[in-house]
Formats: C-alpha cells, structure tokens, sequence
C-alpha cells in the first residue's frame, strides 16, 4: 500500500486521479491539497465524489506530508509553482509525478522561451524521464521524478515515436492538427470556454504559439538524430473531454503505408493501452478510459494518421497512475481497466 | 420577381433555400417536390416554417413546373437524379441551380470513377459555371445552369484560389483538414449521425476517399498548370452546423507570411461575405450567415490558414441564392445580409 | 426612420438586438455604450458582426444620446442601473425600451423584496405597459417606456394569460417547469456555465428563489381578482439558447382539455407569434425566430401546455423590436420574419 | 464465479452492462446473443470494448447457455421477446434479470392496455420483484427473476418511495417532470434522435402515454392503500446519458419540508448509492456511476425534489448488477464503486 497526496486537488485531473486512485488496491491517497483557503473538503469541489472520498482540502506543507508517511505526490500545480515544492520533496524521499511541463522539455532555456518565465530548478531539466510507459518504460520504472506529459504530445508521440525512431517517416515534414474538449483548458471559468461560446463552434487557437509544440519536438529530437519540426494546430471542439489528433507524414522513399502500419502493430503488439483499429477512430471510444486507438490511413502521398484519447485520461491522469505502477512495481495496469 | 421552385424539399438544405427566399423580395416560391408520396407541407417536414411556409409538397413534374411559369429551379436532388431532371429543365428555358455534385467537376470520366456511377448528361459536365461567385462571378451572370459547390471545397477553394491563382504557394502540397457539423450529412438517420454516438465525440471519416478531394483538386487546376494535389481529410464535429478547413500549405521560395495575407486582402477587398479577420475565426461567428470568414497564421515554414463558414448556408443555400441573385440580374447580397 | 441607441452593448440580447435591427428598414443604430473603458467596436464585441456592425462603443452619455437625436433607447443595462438612467431619458422625450426587471413587477416592495436592493425611481413601478404584445398591446402602443418581459414569463404567461382571464384553469395551483439554454445566465464567464460543466448535463436551479416567479404571479394577476399561485423551477440545459416551459394547469370544473385549445386558438388566431401545435413543440423549431409555439395535451387531470420560445429573441430582443415597431407605429412584424 | 450470459447484446444497457460485468471479480460473461446473423463480435458493436472483450456473438440457443453452465442471464430483449425466452430459462433453474417492461406491472391487464400487445406469460406478472434495491430488497435477494426498473420510474420511485410509505405526501397529486439523454430512447437511429435535430433542443415526447407512467403508479401502490395519481411527462433534453426528475409534491396537513428532508435522509441513511444533497443534483455529478442524488426543495406549498441518475446505469445496467450481487450473494456494491 502506498500513501499518497494530491497537490492541487480543485482541477478536473485531480478530480479524475482520484476516481482512478479510489479504484487502486495499493493506494491511499492521505492528503489533497489547494491554495483556496475556504475550500472545504475534496468533494465539495467535485460533487461526484460525495461520499466517497470526503477529505478535507488542506494548504501544502511540506511536514504534513512527511507526517503522513506519503510517498508519492501527483502534483497538479501550475508550471514553476510545481518546480518550486518538488526539489524539497524528492530531497525527503518522496517520488513525485508531475502533471506540469516543468520538467518535460530537453534544456531549460527552451522552457525559459516558451513559457516565458526563469525556471526554478533549472539544472533538473532534461534529466526527467518523460512519462510515456509505451515509449520510456525503462527510465520510467528507476525513476524518483516523471515528467507527465502534455495531453497533444500523448497523442502525437506514441503513433509518431516509434515511425520516427525507425526512420519510416520524415521527421522534419510532420503537420499535427489535433482536436480537443474543454476541459483540456482547466476548469478557470473563461470566455472561450464558456458554454454559450463554445457549444456548437470549433476554432483553431495558439496557432504557431502552442507551448506543446517545442515539447513534440523535443521527446522526437530524442528517436533520431535530425531535429524534428512539426507544424502543430489545436482545436477547441464542442464537448468537455477527448483528443483526437490527425497526424499527416511523408513516408521516407520506398516505405509504404502498410509498413507503417505494420511498425506500429509491431511495436504495440504487447501494449495493453495502444489499440491498432481499422477505422478512423472517434474520441468516444476511448472517453473514460486509458486507451489509445490509432488508425492508418491512405490518402495521396502522406499517411493520414489518426489517434484518439481521453485527454483527461491517457493525457492526464491515467498516464499519471500508470507511471505511479511503474515507480512503485504494481501491475502497470491495475486501476486502469 | 421570379417564380422559383425547390426540387427535393425534405431536406436541412431545402429548408435553409427556404428560410432565404422567404426574405428575398423578388423570389416567390410557387412549387416543391419530393418523392414521398404521404408527404404533407413543406411545415410539415420543417416545423419551423409552420405558419410561414405551408405550401403542399407535390411529386416532381415537368408539366407543373412549365405550367407555374417557373423560372428557376433549385434542385436538391442527389447526385445522377438532379442531371436527369436538369436537361428538360434547361430545354424548357428554366434556368437551374443544381446542389448536387453533377457538374461540378472537369470532366465525366473523373465523376464516374469517384461517384462510381453513368452520369447521365456527360457531354456538359466541364461546361457549367462553379457557383463560387468571388472566383467565378462573371461566368455566372450569363448561365443558365450552375453546380453548386459542394460545402467542403467552398471553405478550402476560397482561401486557396487566389494563393494558387497568383502562385503564392504550391499547388502540389496542400493539406486541408475540415470539420464540420452533423447537417453536412444529411437529414437520413445513420448510426453515425446517431446523436448519443455523436456527442461528446469527434472523427475522421472518408479518408482519403471523400468525393470532396477530387472537386478541390479540380477546382484549382483552373488557377494553375501544375496538377493541384491535396491532401484532404473530414471530420465529424459534434455539433449541428458549421465547417472549419484548417489549410496547411507551403508558400513558393520568398513568399512571406505577410504577402499571402496581403493577397487574399486584396483579393477579396470588395467581396462583402469574405471577411479576412485576425483571429482563427470560430464556426459559430458565422452561423446562420452567408460569410467566409478566414485567418492566416505564422507556424513554421508552413503558412496555417483557417476558415470557417455556415455549411448549410455559404456552403449551400446562402451560395445557391447568391447565384441566383446574379443570374437573375438582383443585387447579390439580397436576402443574405 | 427612427434614430435609435443600445445600453450595455456587449451582452446577448444587445448582439441579437443588433442583428434584429440592422434588417430594420426603418432603425438605424446610432450609438452603443459599455461601461468598459477599453471596448473597441460592437464587433469586436461580436466578431459575427465584422464588417457589418463596427460603431465604436462608448461610455454612457446623456448629452451625447440627446445630441445624436437618439428617439428610442434599448436598455440592456442590469436591474437599478437600468432605472437610474431611464428617469433622465423619459425627461428628454427619449422613449425606452427596458430589458432590465425594474418595471416588471405590479409594485416596488415586491420587486425590493425579490432583488433586495432599492429601488430608484418606485413611483414609476407599477405604471409602466409590460411588453407582451400579444396579451398587452394597446398600453404598449401609447408608451414612452415598456418593461420588457422576462424570459421564462414570457414562455408561461403567453399560453397561460388567456386561461387564467377566461377562468378556465385555477390561477393558485400551477406549475411551471422551465428548461433554459445558457445563454439565459448571460455572457459573464463562471463556474456553473462552463462547458466542461454544463455539457452533458442538466440541473434545476434557484428553486424557490427565482426572481421571475413573483413576476409571472404578478403579472397573471392582472388578469383575475385571486392572487396567483405559481411553483416555478428553472433548469439550466445543455445548449446555447431555447426555453421550453411545461406547464401543469387544473382546469376549472367541467372545463375539459378541447376548451382549452380552443381559447388559445381563438385568443391567438391573429397573432403572427404565436403558433399553436399539435406535436409537443421543441425549442430547435423556434430558434433564431420570434415565434412562440404551444402545444396543449392530455394527461390525467392536469392539462400539460408545452410553450417553446428562443429565449433571446422573443424571450429578449424579438420582444423588444416588437414593441418598438408598436411604439413608433411601424408594422408589427418589421425585422421579425 | 457465476457464468452469465447477455441476451440482445448490441445497445447501450447491454455495453454498459459489460463495462461493469468486466469489473467483476465474480462474474464472467460466456455469452452474448444477438438477432443480427451478421454481427461478429461484442467489440465490433460496441469499439470501446475492443481488445477488453472480444467474445463472438451467437444466435439466441437455450441448449448452447445450458451447454456453458450458465447461470445468470441479463436480458435486454425488447418487451414480449423477453418473457417468451424467460419461462424455459427459469424452468432449467437459470435466474433471470430482465430489462424489459414484462414483468414490472401488478397485473397483466394493465400490461396489455399499455403495451397494446398479449402477454406471453401472463400469470407471473405480479409476483416478480421490482429490482429496486433500496425499496425491495428481501423480495431480491430470494428471488429467480427480477424486473429491472424502468429508468424514469427509478428517478421517480426513489425519492416518492418512502414518502407515500410514511404517508408525508398526497399521492394522488404529484407531478414527475422528467428529463433524459438520447440514449434513453435506444440505438437505433430514429429522425428524433438524429444528432442535427437533437442538438440545440429540448422538447417534451409521449405527454399522457408514455408507459413508464403506470408504472410509477403502480410501484407508488405497493406503499399506500390509495389510488396514486402521477402526471408523468417525459422530455428529451440534448445529451447522451443521465436523467433529471423534478417531483412536485403536496405535503399532508402540518408536514414541514423539514420532515420530508429528514424521511429520506432517514430511509436512505445505510444506502451506499443514495445521496441527500444540498443543492439541487445535475445529472454531471451522477454520470457512469450507480449514484442517486436527491435534492429536496422549499417552494411555495409544494415541495419540489430533484432527482439525478445515470440513465445506463442506475436506470439500467448498474441497478442490473445490484440485483444480480444481491441474487448471487455477492455484496451489494461489488463492481459499482
């Protein structure tokens, strides 16, 4: 059994953590934590969870959760707010798996550029593994710290990952048009994502400023030794969950749209959470839960690939859990079927 | 004032054509058919023109047609039925815009390999005028039969006709990523219109076989000598109405950013239902309107273009109405501001 | 032609309003306030309005309304901000059309009792033509100032006037469960109208606390010499605009469900607005439209009136180009069909 | 280790039916039946099961679910079908949970005149509990066939249940205003639930017919000596799951609000999946999980209660599960949390 904690626990990915650590036979989460002085408890913030996980919501402090015996903290904070307590943290001994990119990207001056702020542990970047098991299951397993990654890489990286690493694709010809739910942007009542706006509309936004772009580019810099470049568009589709990424690449010379179905059905054969289908995949069929489901498909010169997540799930917090079963050696799966 | 009539009155588009020329002051709908026999009034099958549009639905009869003076028909007839009906329609002098996908492309051969069907009046198809009047306004004016663009094609041909018209980008590596609305499927009931499949979902469909890719390509090899080559993919989007092309394409040697912005603006300088806006537009800014709105963005060495129109509207009976606005000689934006 | 202003400009109802006037032969919108200090033009308020709607807002001046010849105000404004600066305008012989619910109600310790607040101007409570067209015609037509009606009052009062004159359903045991789109908590983002909230789900709210039910017991009382006793509940669906109201009635001993009907039909027989339907209406098939449809069913005891309207249009800004037409003498239906 | 077979294995209850039963450590489904000759597996019907549960569908055969020592059957035939298929099962000592209408009613007459069609099994009517848990446990617990409630009658019976025992509230006087998600109404794709007409509308469906009314009455008459009255109207709001009940209820002379509140809370204080809450439920907070939230009201001398579910699982498969655990002796909340 592990004790664990939950560091901005008033989100959406705190909020679908804890129905999937809830589910977890090795778990107990022992402390949720909030900046919000007048919160009250876990479930007065998410009504689902009524009688069911009624903990009281505390601010952080270090001692209470050495206190408690927790050794493993989800961190849900913000970017550099999350830097700034896990140092202190893994200095005690507690693994910590971080939902911000704080530590996702290869160097800290290319976080410094994108999310324009100096980084407050900057000599850690770079070092963390990046907490896609399909991909890094090896660092993952020896690891005190995970990067979680951002919700639009899982979906390019794991069909794109393995194409790049056996050289079927171009790395430097990638577009990236992905579609997701509201609730990727947080739960911050905003203009954009207000319902009256947002509900039957799509739009593109962040173009050529979206901060997943350099992390994509970056965890494929790590499968070949040209530097990537991908052309990545966000979406906000009318619904509050789901991911669907449309990835379009140019085969290398000779290599066929069946050998790169074939990489990636070899690649994934033993992966419980990576589904090759047949049929462009919609969001639906993966909302809820941790799998990934990626089609490929024909289309003029480039292979139209199509991959479809929970962004809350496989993008957030799912992967989260799957990580915390590597860290601390339970069955990778448990909780997430 | 013209007498017009709507061939295939059941339909989302018919409804829209309705709702439209029940506003022009110089269109009087005296006829609309359908081919089923328990029919009632056009109110019945649309209950939101209850008390505005209670005209008896008839079976399609040439006689009727030629007997109620009418001098336009809207036909929104599926694709071989409308060209059948459309050759003694033209024999007769009634003028005719057509929704379907029968004249729209260059030439039969391409028609029956992507409809994979006879067409039934061969020898015109590649004679009829594409009815997007801000490429092709002055072959309109003087037609008596136009191929309605299909919903698709209008929000990628718009952005992309001048770029290519004046060599701004390449013709050969257009990618054109779409999402659009329920309504671009029609009113048929099908599993995957179904709604408790629809919402809260988003997929791709028809890759790399939708019968759009050949009209885009077709469209734009008017502008061009090379052999346009697109690369399209549709999504369903979880809502009603509305499409979004997200266009990728790659401008010649020394295109800037800025010179292509410059090119649709001026392009489109006088064009009041093209706006070039600097945010990528939502669908839901024009909903229920006749307007195109597009953006042009910086990413990479790619140049991200967004457009978003009212499928139903712009990429049909807004579109059709504007066509029969110049054939008739009526100011063209009547009834659709 | 009538020189007309809009308050509070960057809501809603102001945007439908605008839509609404800009096909007004006889309106032209000369000014358009904020109380934001940074607002540019209306569309940048409104993006769907670019091009076509691009006036400068401005702060509220008196002397600038009286200077721009302004004859009617629409007052968006919030309850008592709307009051304070109507008393000034009626002094100008500015004529005002008040979206606010300062002059709703019958007297103003109702009104200070429900919005606990004062009121401005209380002597004026009470004297001002509530403006339902349809049940209050002739003291609209005479006014300089009109209250326009709540959204949810209008869905209840229209198929339930007419009952409770004829004294054909008891007026003290009704009840009316409404379902309203989001747009109806106007545009201000926050917590329960996001749409990671809001989607997929339904709740009731402010039950027993909504203001609008003392202005519907209110207003039916004007139609009978016993108080009104009406239990109404909102809820808050998931869709961007539409009030369907279903309202349970007691019909009056030997009053059956066919009298019923019949008084609706015949009170309403020449009214463009109001459409009585045999199939319980849904709010899609008035959407976007003036029109409100009721439906009148049999069920045990209770007669069941379902009453669909778009709450923005005839539930707000329909209403008030309706009563403006009324005010200035311009056909009724101007800009409405 | 129970075997336990699915009967019409391709709708909604019987996925969501599986996603549980997958959950089960005591349950294991060896077969799935369908009508369809040509379906292949439960994966195909249902993708977001691919890969978790591949099994091949089969042709209804009583032999093949003897032959595989089945011994729980859930069926989620249509009414008639199922009770024709129930007899012989019961007669080889396989127990029944039924999803169907079949066995719900006191009688078989009523049956009859509501479902308009002959009952294929008559003389059991009546004598098979209700699968309500929280009202009629002992009755489960022993029993070989349970009628799983409708999904309406579950949102209306929970709340109304212990009030009409304890005699709080008038039963000849309550209204049931229901509203449900599409998935309500089936998977087959009927032009009302086609997503381009649901989306962006609320309508009320079945006013005074629907057939989940005598149901209520007839499960409310199990509590009282009276003749309940319920004026049942069911609305299909635009979602896909969950159904909100607002209960308008007379309280007997001197009963307080306060007393209602404290009757439920009482009744319901050991129930794991009935939830007292403060504020008026949405059905959000209840979805993809067994919980009934219930608020209760004060307004004018009505009380109202609100009641949320999730339609698929405490309106169908989830309460399917609480039954089969109670049937089997398994405890009750086995799978369900």
């Amino acid at each position: 059994m592990s004790k664990v904690a939950i560091l901005g626990a008033t989100g959406y990915t705190a909020r679908e953590l804890a129905l999937l650590l809830l589910k977890h036979p090795n778990a107990e989460i022992v402390c949720a934590t909030t900046r919000d002085e007048n919160a009250g408890t876990f479930s007065d913030s998410h009504p689902a969870l009524r009688g069911r996980f009624d903990l009281k919501l505390t601010q952080y402090s270090l001692e209470r959760l050495v206190d408690s015996a927790v050794e493993v903290v989800f961190s849900c904070l913000p970017h550099t707010a999350s830097a700034q307590v896990i140092r202190p943290l893994l200095e005690q001994g507690i693994k910590v798996i971080d939902f911000s990119a704080d530590y996702r990207l290869n160097d800290s001056q290319t976080f410094e550029q994108w999310y324009d702020v100096s980084h407050p542990d900057p000599e850690r970047v770079g070092t963390v593994p990046y907490g896609l098991p399909e991909l890094f299951r090896q660092d993952i397993s020896h690891a005190n710290l995970i990067a979680n990654p951002g919700c639009f890489p899982t979906s390019a990286l794991l069909p794109l990952g393995p194409l790049v690493k056996q050289d079927l694709i171009s790395a430097t010809d990638l577009i990236v048009d992905s579609k997701t739910g509201v609730s990727g942007g947080g739960r911050t009542p905003k203009p954009g994502f207000h319902f009256a706006e947002c509900n039957e509309s799509i739009r593109a936004y962040g173009v050529g400023t979206h901060r997943h772009a350099p992390e994509i580019n970056q965890l494929l810099e790590r499968f070949t030794h040209r530097t990537p470049n991908v052309t990545f568009t966000a979406h906000l589709a009318p619904m509050e969950r789901g991911i669907l990424s449309t990835l379009y690449c140019r085969p290398q010379p000779n290599v066929s749209h069946g050998q790169i179905r074939d990489c990636l059905e070899e690649y994934y054969r033993d992966e419980t959470f990576i589904r090759l289908v047949d049929t462009p995949p919609s969001t639906r069929q993966v909302s809820h839960t941790n799998f990934c489901d990626i089609a490929v498909s024909h289309s003029t010169e480039w292979v139209v690939l199509t991959c479809a997540i929970d962004n809350l799930i496989k993008g957030a917090s799912g992967a989260a859990v799957q990580n915390f079963n590597l860290m601390c050696g339970y069955e990778e799966t448990t909780a997430l079927l």
